[in-house]
């Protein structure tokens, strides 16, 4: 008999393994166990999707169930849910979701893919209609209809990260008045001020009310959201609310099935993907990954990282011997008119850290100044004082931020100093870059740091 | 008395070489001797102040003379052409062509920064009204006069290198027809065939007449150009011409004075920007630069290099200890609404070089697929058979590509094998990339051929 493997999530994660499985394994059984209604989905377009840039939920498909059996001789089973893993006995207990029946499976090879949730916090009146969190292609169904339905006219964003600003971008081009809060200080997490402001004034300029240090401590209603009471004692009227107030890795059925967690809280992998027990993957936003910049594992959920992980898983699984090295944390997001991109460490990581650090902060015009369509990009670096070695860069204008700071990206993962960034021999011509790339101007302008 | 630092030619590695060492040392003395009547321009911005995207010549100057007296003290002589080198007594002959007089005037350091000409070639009527080459601000000036004043209406280009691509551009962008020639089978050099097809699709999209194999043996005319007989027998009816049969060196004053040339024709210098003779620097158009990847000296003038070298020369020649590692061959340019970019080398280039390489060509989105405003990119790329390290990438596509191959760039001066480069952590967001970046994509298809 063949063997056979199974692979819990079929979103980023599992299918880039089924499918390297199957690549590499013409004979393996392969099953697939994905708990809603989809797979293969770019949940990054979700928010594209809910301002009808995207039309139709199919358009976020990748490939769907059918084409995985045809084509990949890969079954997958939608609405099953894996309750529990037994590594033991090498199976596991699914629960077919339509059916309402519940069976139990066996292994050979198991990858545990089964992702993150969006924390929905645990405020008064949360569960009244029209207060979504977004994180499943259900989600964004479940949005638009709403919106369709409901017409709202006030919406409250509930935290001011990516998928908050991406969010604030997609209702206001719907004509919907956009308030978000933030119960930190700051916007975006660990990105820093210099680049924060921008963001801040574009948000202002697109008439989205920022609420920072606030947080929500009711939300009123009568079935329906009707309004939000804050920590100031301030209330809102509101008739829909998006709470992006972070997500959590879905690691519990492995932690019961005494698979070792990570300090992060989600599952302990090495560069193989392997988990603690033998036999067993885990790949994507269930589990942690190795950050090169701070050397350790951290939890940095990214699509670009499930579908690598889960290659690797997927090889692994069947007798390969493939590597994951690890993230510089790299990221970026469109709101409004304006890209915000980053990748290693920011300055507030590395003061956090307690790194010795130089840092600059530069303006330079995107295309050659004489060329038409350019504006300023904003890029900041951070660099290790004693080794001159990048750390971070973060960068924020209206064109040409989000590849430019895959240069950076990939310096990191060489360790290059940046004294060899001033070196790069990047491409120019008038109505891509000035002859001094932004990069090139951040990096000239922290070596003099460095020097001095 | 102060030391005086001459620096032959002002527009790009002369300026910057001048300014460097004015920010190094306020006390010496810096004269710049410029033939022409313009410094410090941009000359890559020629094709578009010729279509009018860029209306005035001022446009393109970045700094003019009296900003680096002003802010720099910085002497520069406009229409001062330096007529010899006495290395043996440190001086240099220089004429006033505006004043016709000779002097000669000492230095204690020399940067040689005389840039290059375009060729123009011996044929017969080369000389007639209405052909031009488009090297220098002025060029493009009487370019811009001449269709001013005679509204050509048929323009042949001879050389279809990256100027002749954007000049194409510029003359129909002014509903001018146009026919390139091209005296080799292919255009644009030693780029590879898979990134030529597509150009040349889009010259004949946009009715640009393209003829390869062939070359002008005679133009025709009245005092001004009407015709051009071709090789092959065929007269076409042409009214204005732009020659941009490539560059050469201004290396003459150069040689005699005794500096030793390069195999390349263009000045020899070391990685301090130093010819054979203590206290002379070349950089810019003038000189080689060392290639990364090829591993020895070429002639690869560009404004990018040009820039770079001249401020390691100007710190060098005020005592400094800077060092310019050397290119690795890249290049950008638009031609309609293709960015076509390189760098390392070409299959061609490995081929000539007796490599044992392996390439892929693969064609992916921009963007998310479902995200609009994306296209298909083509990347090409090259990696060493036995080491696997990255050769060169070549890239053509209608958005996303100028800045992507800053990242081939950057693996190329880490010497990063295909390896490390399918694990790079690049940005994604919709708008932006696929969650497969093209470079990813095109990694991993190499990968594949390397381990086969």
């Amino acid at each position: 008999m063949a063997e056979r493997l199974v692979v819990i999530g079929g979103v980023a994660a599992g299918m880039s393994a089924a499918s390297r499985a199957r690549r590499l394994n013409p004979k393996i059984e392969i099953m697939v166990f994905e708990k809603s209604g989809f797979v293969s989905y770019g949940s990054c377009g979700l928010p594209y999707f809910v301002s009808d840039v995207i039309k139709a939920p199919e358009n976020l498909v990748v490939y769907d169930a059918k084409f995985f059996k045809e084509k990949r001789n890969i079954d997958v089973y939608l609405h099953h849910e894996v309750l529990k893993i037994f590594p033991a006995k090498r199976s596991v207990l699914v629960k077919d979701l339509e059916r309402d029946k519940e069976f139990e499976i066996g292994y050979d090879k198991l990858v545990i893919a089964t992702g993150a949730r969006a924390v929905k916090p645990n405020i008064k009146g949360v569960d009244l209609k029209g207060i979504f969190t977004i994180r499943f292609l259900e989600d964004g169904i479940a949005i638009k209809n709403f919106i369709k339905e409901n017409s709202p006219k006030r919406a409250l964003i509930v935290g001011a990260g990516y998928i908050g600003m991406e969010m604030a971008e997609a209702l206001v081009s719907l004509g919907i008045d956009v308030t978000v809060v933030e119960m930190m200080p700051n916007i975006l997490g660990s990105m820093d001020d210099e680049i924060n402001e921008i963001v801040e004034g574009e948000l202002q300029r697109n008439g989205v009310k920022l609420l920072k240090s606030t947080s929500v401590v009711e939300f009123v209603g009568d079935g329906f959201v009707k309004g939000a009471i804050l920590n100031n004692g301030v209330s809102l009227d509101v008739d829909l609310v998006i709470v992006g107030a972070g997500i959590k890795p879905n690691s519990e059925i492995a932690r019961d099935a005494g698979i070792e967690m990570g300090r992060t809280g989600a599952i302990a992998v090495n560069q193989r993907m392997e988990t603690n027990i033998l036999g067993i993957f885990a790949a994507g936003d269930c589990a942690e990954a190795f950050h090169l910049v701070l050397g350790r594992p951290v939890y940095v959920p990214l699509g670009t990282t499930a579908n690598k992980q889960g290659k690797v898983a997927g090889e692994n699984a069947v007798g390969g011997n493939a590597v994951f090295k690890g993230i510089v944390g790299t990221a970026v997001f469109k709101v409004f008119d304006l890209e915000v991109a980053r990748t290693g460490i920011s300055e507030k990581q590395a003061r956090e850290e307690g790194i010795d650090y130089v840092s600059t902060v530069i303006e330079h015009g995107s295309r050659a100044h004489y060329y038409p369509g350019g504006s300023k990009i904003r890029v900041k670096l951070i660099a290790e004082r004693k080794t001159g070695r990048l750390l971070g860069a973060e960068m924020v204008g209206r064109d040409g931020v989000a590849k430019r700071i895959d240069v950076f990206a990939t310096a990191l993962h060489a360790r290059m100093s940046i004294d060899e960034l001033t070196q790069l021999d990047l491409s120019y011509a008038p109505p891509f870059a000035p002859v001094w790339d932004p990069i090139l101007i951040a990096a000239n302008d922290i070596e003099k740091k460095l020097k001095s």
